[in-house]
């Protein structure tokens, strides 16, 4: 179970090679969806790049649960994060429902951006003019996550409540020093961190479910549309969290 | 509002001092719940003991918001605690159900210990022999402290998907390169943050009032052997923690 120095370089080495991949397809997405000539978007091409992007977060997830196989704990607070993007963690990641609250917003802005041309009756096939029928979709794919995102929560906070029961709080109270390593707490912590790893799998899995299900409702310029958009949100947080940390004196 | 590195040395000193103060309380707490003669046990100073613990607390509390009001992002992940403590945190801190969570398991503990003694009706006024009434004062307040925590989760919740929506969503949308500065976009995050202080002075608050109500319900010999152990056990979380660190590579 134990990782070593090492394991926790890879981590921090794993977490900057998804932070390069998301910027590498940033580029492509963008690109994608505004090419030199409108004529030029081509709708099985969008398919196929939105299919990669989500394998790209498919590939993350499969190797970050086995990094937490190893040493959960380490997702949890992650020292590769800024303050601000752990201020926003939940289960160790993004909230589900967040993707949703995304199209929310950009649905909104484009449609505020773009009410001449509504009002003309320009068509665009953006996220701007989504059906009512896509509509009703997402609002009952945002139900159902948060649903199943609450479900989750009340798992941790379970398992967070856990180390003031037994065997854990026992063996507090029976230890004569504090903190004295024992081989009962050792295996207490094991058997809890094998239990955070799994929720934290679950929050994954949960993660790049939502995901899946909003590119079956959108159309491929829309999910190309989508998908670049969360990877710039994702960045720029990074960023600004980069120039918080600066400022209050953390590196 | 910005904080500076010597902010940031003080907010690591002020932890420390913390962690000092509780040792320092659970030295007394301990000593006097075991005097070397128990007929020693003074129920108006094991009061005084309490409430100078509890008066510790608040204090704690009221310096947290006044730092976390500079700087409440580095609050959300401390980089003073441990991973197993970051991993166990709920709006900064741990959460006022483990508290209760905690009676009941020292509560069970104890009786299977003392069990031939309860046969043979040896009365020891100890957090194992709570009266149905006091049982049902805990069960209340269980009840209560659940809804209190959940109230305070969705807002959490709200808060971290709001950086999903306008106006930050729409200014990452915008931005020319990933994560630049502007006016607006430091605006808007110091906005959040400041939202995100009054959650945690409202978690903070909870933890608190939990821990009074738990003082009323409890005699003091009670109350005292209660605040040791969750000290104890806090101290005890911090030490595993650090074990931990130390074993996966991390200081």
């Amino acid at each position: 179970m134990a990782s070593t120095a090492e394991d926790q370089a890879q981590q921090n080495c794993f977490y900057q090679e998804w932070m390069n991949l998301q910027e590498e397809d940033l580029q492509e997405l963008l690109q994608a969806q505004n090419p030199k000539h409108p004529n030029n978007i081509c709708h099985d091409s969008l398919s196929q790049l939105a299919k990669k992007n989500i394998q790209h977060f498919q590939d993350y997830v499969a190797r970050r649960a086995q990094l937490a196989r190893a040493d959960v704990l380490a997702f949890f607070a992650p020292t590769w994060c800024t303050s601000l993007e752990n201020s926003l963690l939940w289960i160790a990641g993004c909230r589900p429902s967040i993707f949703i609250r995304l199209i929310y917003a950009l649905c909104g802005a484009e449609f505020e951006s773009r009410l001449s041309e509504f009002l003309r009756g320009v068509k665009t096939g953006r996220l701007s003019e989504l059906s009512a029928d896509q509509l009703r979709q997402v609002d009952e794919l945002h139900g159902k996550t948060i649903m199943e995102e609450e479900k989750l929560t009340s798992r941790l906070a379970s398992l967070q409540e856990e180390v003031a029961d037994q065997p854990l709080a026992v063996m507090a109270k029976e230890a004569s020093g504090i903190g004295e390593s024992s081989q009962g707490s050792d295996q207490a912590l094991d058997c809890h961190a094998q239990a955070m790893a799994s929720v934290l799998e679950e929050a994954d899995q949960l993660r790049l479910s939502t995901l899946k299900e909003v590119m079956g409702i959108l159309t491929p310029l829309q999910g190309v549309e989508f998908l670049g958009m969360s990877r710039k949100l994702h960045l720029c947080i990074h960023e600004w969290g980069k120039r918080r940390d600066h400022m209050h004196g953390r590196n």
